[in-house]
Protein backbone atom coordinates (compact mmCIF):
# COMPACT_ATOMS: atom_id res chain seq x y z
CA UNK A 1 0.00 0.00 0.00
CA UNK A 2 1.31 3.90 -1.01
CA UNK A 3 2.91 5.40 2.31
CA UNK A 4 3.98 8.07 3.86
CA UNK A 5 5.82 8.73 7.22
CA UNK A 6 4.84 11.46 9.77
CA UNK A 7 6.24 12.35 12.76
CA UNK A 8 4.04 12.24 16.60
CA UNK A 9 3.23 15.45 18.62
CA UNK A 10 1.23 14.58 21.53
CA UNK A 11 -0.77 17.43 23.10
CA UNK A 12 -1.57 17.42 26.89
CA UNK A 13 -4.43 19.81 27.45
CA UNK A 14 -3.88 23.26 26.64
CA UNK A 15 -5.72 26.91 26.15
CA UNK A 16 -5.65 29.72 23.18
CA UNK A 17 -6.40 32.82 24.61
CA UNK A 18 -7.88 36.18 22.88
CA UNK A 19 -5.89 39.26 23.70
CA UNK A 20 -8.87 40.31 25.61
CA UNK A 21 -8.90 37.35 27.98
CA UNK A 22 -5.04 37.40 27.79
CA UNK A 23 -5.43 41.13 29.62
CA UNK A 24 -8.49 40.41 32.04
CA UNK A 25 -6.39 37.03 33.13
CA UNK A 26 -2.91 38.96 33.20
CA UNK A 27 -3.07 42.57 33.32
CA UNK A 28 -4.04 45.33 30.87
CA UNK A 29 -1.20 45.29 28.08
CA UNK A 30 -0.17 42.19 29.21
CA UNK A 31 1.58 40.31 26.41
CA UNK A 32 2.44 36.16 26.92
CA UNK A 33 5.84 35.21 27.26
CA UNK A 34 7.57 32.87 25.09
CA UNK A 35 8.40 29.54 26.85
CA UNK A 36 9.61 26.95 24.25
CA UNK A 37 8.71 27.40 20.03
CA UNK A 38 6.67 24.22 18.95
CA UNK A 39 6.66 22.15 15.81
CA UNK A 40 4.61 24.56 14.27
CA UNK A 41 5.45 27.58 12.70
CA UNK A 42 4.93 30.95 14.99
CA UNK A 43 3.66 28.46 17.46
CA UNK A 44 5.23 28.56 21.14
CA UNK A 45 4.02 27.15 24.43
CA UNK A 46 4.17 30.13 26.53
CA UNK A 47 5.50 31.08 30.53
CA UNK A 48 1.59 31.74 31.47
CA UNK A 49 -0.60 28.98 33.34
CA UNK A 50 -4.34 29.38 34.17
CA UNK A 51 -6.68 27.32 36.09
CA UNK A 52 -9.80 25.32 34.62
CA UNK A 53 -12.84 25.67 36.96
CA UNK A 54 -15.76 22.66 35.86
CA UNK A 55 -19.06 21.83 37.55
CA UNK A 56 -17.27 19.10 39.30
CA UNK A 57 -13.68 19.96 39.42
CA UNK A 58 -10.56 22.35 38.30
CA UNK A 59 -7.60 21.27 36.20
CA UNK A 60 -3.93 23.63 37.33
CA UNK A 61 -1.17 24.84 35.91
CA UNK A 62 -3.03 24.72 32.43
CA UNK A 63 0.09 25.99 29.49
CA UNK A 64 -1.52 28.65 27.18
CA UNK A 65 -0.24 28.97 24.10
CA UNK A 66 0.44 32.05 21.82
CA UNK A 67 0.87 33.94 19.72
CA UNK A 68 -3.43 34.94 20.90
CA UNK A 69 -5.74 33.81 19.16
CA UNK A 70 -9.07 35.72 17.55
CA UNK A 71 -10.88 33.36 20.26
CA UNK A 72 -10.51 31.61 23.28
CA UNK A 73 -9.92 27.65 22.90
CA UNK A 74 -9.82 25.28 25.41
CA UNK A 75 -8.39 21.72 24.37
CA UNK A 76 -8.81 19.12 26.96
CA UNK A 77 -8.32 15.23 26.37
CA UNK A 78 -11.51 12.99 27.10
CA UNK A 79 -9.66 12.16 30.60
CA UNK A 80 -9.81 15.51 31.94
CA UNK A 81 -13.83 16.00 30.80
CA UNK A 82 -14.45 13.20 33.29
CA UNK A 83 -12.36 14.70 36.18
CA UNK A 84 -14.01 18.15 36.10
CA UNK A 85 -17.24 17.58 34.78
CA UNK A 86 -17.70 18.98 31.39
CA UNK A 87 -18.85 17.44 28.23
CA UNK A 88 -17.69 18.93 25.28
CA UNK A 89 -17.27 17.25 21.81
CA UNK A 90 -14.68 15.80 19.39
CA UNK A 91 -13.83 19.29 17.19
CA UNK A 92 -11.27 20.40 14.72
CA UNK A 93 -9.42 23.57 16.03
CA UNK A 94 -11.33 26.60 15.43
CA UNK A 95 -14.84 25.47 15.15
CA UNK A 96 -16.58 26.15 18.42
CA UNK A 97 -20.12 26.93 17.56
CA UNK A 98 -21.94 24.90 19.72
CA UNK A 99 -19.42 23.75 22.17
CA UNK A 100 -19.74 24.37 25.64
CA UNK A 101 -18.31 27.11 28.21
CA UNK A 102 -15.53 26.95 31.57
CA UNK A 103 -14.69 29.45 33.91
CA UNK A 104 -10.98 30.38 33.44
CA UNK A 105 -8.73 31.60 36.18
CA UNK A 106 -5.42 33.73 35.58
CA UNK A 107 -3.68 35.95 38.56
CA UNK A 108 -5.14 39.22 37.50
CA UNK A 109 -8.93 37.74 37.33
CA UNK A 110 -11.24 35.20 36.01
CA UNK A 111 -12.70 34.70 32.50
CA UNK A 112 -16.20 32.73 31.95
CA UNK A 113 -16.03 31.41 28.24
CA UNK A 114 -19.88 31.41 27.08
CA UNK A 115 -18.29 28.80 24.41
CA UNK A 116 -14.82 27.08 23.32
CA UNK A 117 -14.07 23.58 25.05
CA UNK A 118 -13.40 20.93 22.63
CA UNK A 119 -11.58 17.23 22.52
CA UNK A 120 -9.11 18.36 19.56
CA UNK A 121 -9.80 15.69 16.51
CA UNK A 122 -6.30 13.87 15.27
CA UNK A 123 -5.03 15.65 12.50
CA UNK A 124 -2.19 16.27 10.35
CA UNK A 125 -0.47 19.57 9.33
CA UNK A 126 1.12 19.84 5.93
CA UNK A 127 2.27 22.48 3.52
CA UNK A 128 0.73 22.49 0.08
CA UNK A 129 4.37 21.38 -1.27
CA UNK A 130 3.45 17.60 0.61
CA UNK A 131 -0.08 17.88 -0.16
CA UNK A 132 0.70 17.81 -4.04
CA UNK A 133 3.14 14.99 -3.07
CA UNK A 134 0.99 13.23 -1.61
CA UNK A 135 -2.46 13.51 -3.57
CA UNK A 136 -3.85 15.10 -0.43
CA UNK A 137 -6.22 18.10 -0.41
CA UNK A 138 -7.34 20.25 3.33
CA UNK A 139 -10.16 18.60 4.57
CA UNK A 140 -9.53 15.26 3.48
CA UNK A 141 -9.21 12.10 6.08
CA UNK A 142 -6.23 9.64 6.21
CA UNK A 143 -5.44 6.53 8.22
CA UNK A 144 -2.20 6.07 10.12
CA UNK A 145 -1.16 3.05 10.80
CA UNK A 146 0.57 2.72 14.99
CA UNK A 147 2.89 -1.19 15.27
CA UNK A 148 3.77 -2.53 18.99
CA UNK A 149 1.76 -3.73 21.66
CA UNK A 150 -0.78 -1.37 21.79
CA UNK A 151 -1.43 -0.62 17.95
CA UNK A 152 -3.94 -0.29 15.52
CA UNK A 153 -5.00 2.37 13.01
CA UNK A 154 -6.38 5.42 13.52
CA UNK A 155 -9.27 6.27 11.40
CA UNK A 156 -10.35 9.73 10.34
CA UNK A 157 -6.98 11.14 10.41
CA UNK A 158 -8.42 15.34 9.37
CA UNK A 159 -5.49 16.79 6.65
CA UNK A 160 -4.71 20.03 7.10
CA UNK A 161 -2.56 22.26 4.81
CA UNK A 162 -1.14 25.65 4.43
CA UNK A 163 2.06 27.16 4.40
CA UNK A 164 2.52 27.88 7.03
CA UNK A 165 3.02 24.26 8.73
CA UNK A 166 5.26 21.52 9.00
CA UNK A 167 4.31 17.90 8.59
CA UNK A 168 2.89 16.44 11.88
CA UNK A 169 0.51 14.04 13.25
CA UNK A 170 -0.97 15.94 16.31
CA UNK A 171 -2.87 13.53 18.78
CA UNK A 172 -3.22 13.82 22.71
CA UNK A 173 -2.75 12.23 25.69
CA UNK A 174 -5.14 9.90 26.02
CA UNK A 175 -4.21 8.68 22.21
CA UNK A 176 -0.73 9.16 22.50
CA UNK A 177 -1.31 6.43 25.53
CA UNK A 178 -3.78 4.37 24.02
CA UNK A 179 -1.29 3.46 21.05
CA UNK A 180 1.63 3.83 22.96
CA UNK A 181 2.68 6.93 21.10
CA UNK A 182 6.01 9.00 21.95
CA UNK A 183 6.98 12.16 20.31
CA UNK A 184 8.44 12.66 17.15
CA UNK A 185 7.79 8.77 16.77
CA UNK A 186 8.04 8.02 12.95
CA UNK A 187 4.07 6.39 11.61
CA UNK A 188 3.07 5.46 8.45
CA UNK A 189 0.50 7.30 6.84
CA UNK A 190 -2.10 4.90 4.12
CA UNK A 191 -3.13 6.41 1.03
CA UNK A 192 -4.99 3.51 -0.18
CA UNK A 193 -8.46 3.15 0.92
CA UNK A 194 -9.67 -0.17 2.21
CA UNK A 195 -13.04 0.18 3.58
CA UNK B 1 -15.50 -9.90 6.64
CA UNK B 2 -15.94 -12.60 9.16
CA UNK B 3 -16.74 -10.91 12.65
CA UNK B 4 -18.81 -11.11 15.65
CA UNK B 5 -19.79 -8.70 18.35
CA UNK B 6 -18.67 -7.89 21.56
CA UNK B 7 -19.64 -5.76 24.60
CA UNK B 8 -16.67 -2.75 25.73
CA UNK B 9 -16.38 -2.36 29.82
CA UNK B 10 -13.97 0.66 30.62
CA UNK B 11 -11.56 0.01 33.10
CA UNK B 12 -10.14 3.02 35.33
CA UNK B 13 -7.07 2.81 37.65
CA UNK B 14 -8.02 0.08 40.39
CA UNK B 15 -5.97 -2.26 42.23
CA UNK B 16 -6.51 -6.17 43.03
CA UNK B 17 -5.20 -7.16 46.78
CA UNK B 18 -3.93 -10.19 48.51
CA UNK B 19 -5.22 -11.23 52.04
CA UNK B 20 -2.18 -10.17 53.91
CA UNK B 21 -1.85 -7.09 51.96
CA UNK B 22 -5.86 -6.45 52.81
CA UNK B 23 -5.21 -7.05 56.53
CA UNK B 24 -2.33 -4.36 56.32
CA UNK B 25 -4.17 -1.97 54.60
CA UNK B 26 -7.35 -2.03 56.55
CA UNK B 27 -6.98 -4.20 59.59
CA UNK B 28 -6.46 -7.95 60.89
CA UNK B 29 -9.05 -10.13 59.28
CA UNK B 30 -10.55 -7.76 57.29
CA UNK B 31 -12.87 -8.97 54.52
CA UNK B 32 -13.76 -6.68 51.35
CA UNK B 33 -16.91 -5.20 51.36
CA UNK B 34 -18.60 -6.10 48.05
CA UNK B 35 -20.14 -2.21 46.46
CA UNK B 36 -21.08 -3.42 43.08
CA UNK B 37 -20.59 -6.37 40.85
CA UNK B 38 -18.60 -6.51 38.10
CA UNK B 39 -19.42 -7.91 34.27
CA UNK B 40 -16.98 -10.69 34.88
CA UNK B 41 -18.69 -13.32 37.69
CA UNK B 42 -17.64 -13.32 40.94
CA UNK B 43 -15.24 -10.21 40.48
CA UNK B 44 -16.87 -6.61 42.39
CA UNK B 45 -15.45 -3.16 43.46
CA UNK B 46 -15.56 -2.85 46.84
CA UNK B 47 -16.35 -0.05 49.28
CA UNK B 48 -12.84 -0.09 49.66
CA UNK B 49 -10.34 2.37 48.64
CA UNK B 50 -6.36 3.11 48.61
CA UNK B 51 -4.00 6.12 48.15
CA UNK B 52 -1.24 4.91 45.63
CA UNK B 53 1.93 6.61 46.11
CA UNK B 54 4.47 7.16 42.97
CA UNK B 55 7.84 9.25 43.19
CA UNK B 56 6.50 12.22 41.32
CA UNK B 57 2.52 12.08 43.22
CA UNK B 58 -0.20 9.70 44.66
CA UNK B 59 -3.51 8.86 43.71
CA UNK B 60 -6.01 8.70 45.91
CA UNK B 61 -9.47 7.10 46.10
CA UNK B 62 -8.36 3.80 44.03
CA UNK B 63 -10.69 1.56 43.95
CA UNK B 64 -10.33 -1.88 45.10
CA UNK B 65 -11.32 -4.88 43.23
CA UNK B 66 -12.52 -8.26 44.89
CA UNK B 67 -12.20 -10.76 45.75
CA UNK B 68 -8.29 -11.22 47.54
CA UNK B 69 -5.93 -12.38 44.87
CA UNK B 70 -2.99 -14.59 45.75
CA UNK B 71 -0.91 -11.70 44.78
CA UNK B 72 -1.41 -7.60 44.26
CA UNK B 73 -1.64 -5.71 41.56
CA UNK B 74 -2.32 -2.44 40.53
CA UNK B 75 -3.44 -1.94 36.58
CA UNK B 76 -3.10 2.21 36.07
CA UNK B 77 -3.52 3.95 32.35
CA UNK B 78 -0.51 6.17 30.81
CA UNK B 79 -2.33 9.03 31.99
CA UNK B 80 -2.05 7.98 35.54
CA UNK B 81 1.55 6.53 34.97
CA UNK B 82 2.95 10.20 34.39
CA UNK B 83 1.09 11.83 37.17
CA UNK B 84 2.61 9.95 39.45
CA UNK B 85 6.18 9.24 38.12
CA UNK B 86 5.90 5.41 37.43
CA UNK B 87 6.60 3.75 34.21
CA UNK B 88 5.03 0.05 34.42
CA UNK B 89 4.62 -1.70 30.89
CA UNK B 90 1.62 -3.02 29.24
CA UNK B 91 1.04 -6.53 30.55
CA UNK B 92 -1.77 -9.43 30.47
CA UNK B 93 -2.93 -9.44 33.86
CA UNK B 94 -1.12 -11.87 36.18
CA UNK B 95 2.24 -11.21 34.44
CA UNK B 96 4.15 -9.66 36.91
CA UNK B 97 8.14 -10.00 36.76
CA UNK B 98 9.78 -7.23 36.15
CA UNK B 99 7.23 -4.35 36.81
CA UNK B 100 7.78 -1.70 38.80
CA UNK B 101 6.17 -1.49 42.58
CA UNK B 102 4.22 1.12 44.31
CA UNK B 103 3.65 2.23 47.82
CA UNK B 104 -0.34 1.65 49.10
CA UNK B 105 -1.99 3.52 51.60
CA UNK B 106 -4.54 2.22 53.75
CA UNK B 107 -6.51 3.73 57.11
CA UNK B 108 -4.67 1.07 58.99
CA UNK B 109 -1.43 0.91 57.05
CA UNK B 110 1.01 1.11 54.72
CA UNK B 111 2.46 -1.47 51.68
CA UNK B 112 5.39 -1.40 50.09
CA UNK B 113 4.33 -3.37 47.06
CA UNK B 114 8.04 -4.71 45.23
CA UNK B 115 6.81 -5.27 41.77
CA UNK B 116 3.12 -5.57 40.23
CA UNK B 117 1.98 -2.31 38.67
CA UNK B 118 1.09 -2.49 35.27
CA UNK B 119 -1.24 -0.57 32.24
CA UNK B 120 -3.63 -3.32 31.35
CA UNK B 121 -3.22 -4.96 27.72
CA UNK B 122 -6.24 -4.90 26.49
CA UNK B 123 -8.43 -8.49 26.06
CA UNK B 124 -11.75 -9.95 25.28
CA UNK B 125 -13.04 -12.19 28.05
CA UNK B 126 -14.83 -15.57 26.52
CA UNK B 127 -15.97 -18.97 27.22
CA UNK B 128 -14.82 -22.05 25.91
CA UNK B 129 -18.03 -22.05 24.07
CA UNK B 130 -17.81 -19.25 22.83
CA UNK B 131 -14.15 -19.29 21.37
CA UNK B 132 -15.40 -22.77 19.74
CA UNK B 133 -18.09 -20.86 18.17
CA UNK B 134 -15.71 -18.47 16.74
CA UNK B 135 -12.65 -20.26 15.99
CA UNK B 136 -10.47 -18.77 18.47
CA UNK B 137 -8.25 -20.48 21.42
CA UNK B 138 -6.69 -18.75 24.35
CA UNK B 139 -3.54 -16.47 24.08
CA UNK B 140 -5.08 -15.59 20.48
CA UNK B 141 -4.91 -11.93 19.66
CA UNK B 142 -7.97 -10.21 17.30
CA UNK B 143 -8.72 -7.01 15.80
CA UNK B 144 -11.42 -5.04 17.00
CA UNK B 145 -13.27 -2.48 14.77
CA UNK B 146 -14.59 0.94 16.13
CA UNK B 147 -16.54 3.34 14.31
CA UNK B 148 -17.37 7.20 14.75
CA UNK B 149 -14.77 10.17 14.39
CA UNK B 150 -12.65 9.04 16.73
CA UNK B 151 -12.92 5.37 15.01
CA UNK B 152 -9.95 2.91 14.04
CA UNK B 153 -9.04 -0.63 14.90
CA UNK B 154 -7.81 -2.10 17.50
CA UNK B 155 -5.19 -4.51 16.87
CA UNK B 156 -3.36 -6.92 19.42
CA UNK B 157 -6.54 -7.69 21.77
CA UNK B 158 -5.69 -10.65 23.26
CA UNK B 159 -8.37 -13.62 23.47
CA UNK B 160 -8.73 -15.06 27.58
CA UNK B 161 -11.21 -18.14 27.59
CA UNK B 162 -12.05 -19.23 30.45
CA UNK B 163 -15.52 -21.20 31.41
CA UNK B 164 -15.91 -18.25 34.51
CA UNK B 165 -15.63 -15.63 32.11
CA UNK B 166 -18.48 -13.65 30.70
CA UNK B 167 -18.16 -11.72 26.84
CA UNK B 168 -16.20 -8.82 27.33
CA UNK B 169 -13.97 -6.57 25.49
CA UNK B 170 -11.88 -4.77 28.55
CA UNK B 171 -10.35 -1.50 27.77
CA UNK B 172 -8.83 1.17 30.07
CA UNK B 173 -10.18 5.18 30.32
CA UNK B 174 -7.35 6.52 27.39
CA UNK B 175 -8.04 3.96 25.29
CA UNK B 176 -11.97 4.43 25.56
CA UNK B 177 -11.16 8.25 25.52
CA UNK B 178 -9.20 7.64 22.51
CA UNK B 179 -11.62 5.77 20.72
CA UNK B 180 -14.65 7.10 22.08
CA UNK B 181 -15.75 4.42 23.23
CA UNK B 182 -18.88 3.91 26.17
CA UNK B 183 -19.44 1.39 28.45
CA UNK B 184 -21.78 -1.75 26.87
CA UNK B 185 -20.93 -0.55 23.28
CA UNK B 186 -21.33 -2.99 20.57
CA UNK B 187 -17.96 -3.43 18.23
CA UNK B 188 -17.06 -5.60 16.07
CA UNK B 189 -14.46 -8.64 16.27
CA UNK B 190 -12.66 -8.76 12.97
CA UNK B 191 -11.64 -13.11 12.56
CA UNK B 192 -10.10 -12.53 9.04
CA UNK B 193 -5.93 -11.43 8.63
CA UNK B 194 -5.20 -8.14 6.70
CA UNK B 195 -2.00 -7.78 7.39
Amino acid sequence: MASFKVPVGISNRHIHLSQEHIEILFGAGYTLTKMKDLSQPGQFASEETVTLIGPKGSLPGVRVLGPARKASQVELTGTDTFKIGVKPPVRDSGKLDDTPGIDVEGPNGRVHMDQGVIVAARHIHMTPQDATKYSLKDGDHVRVVVPGPRGGVLEQVLVRVNPEYALDLHVDTDEGNAFGLFNGQQLDVLLDLWV
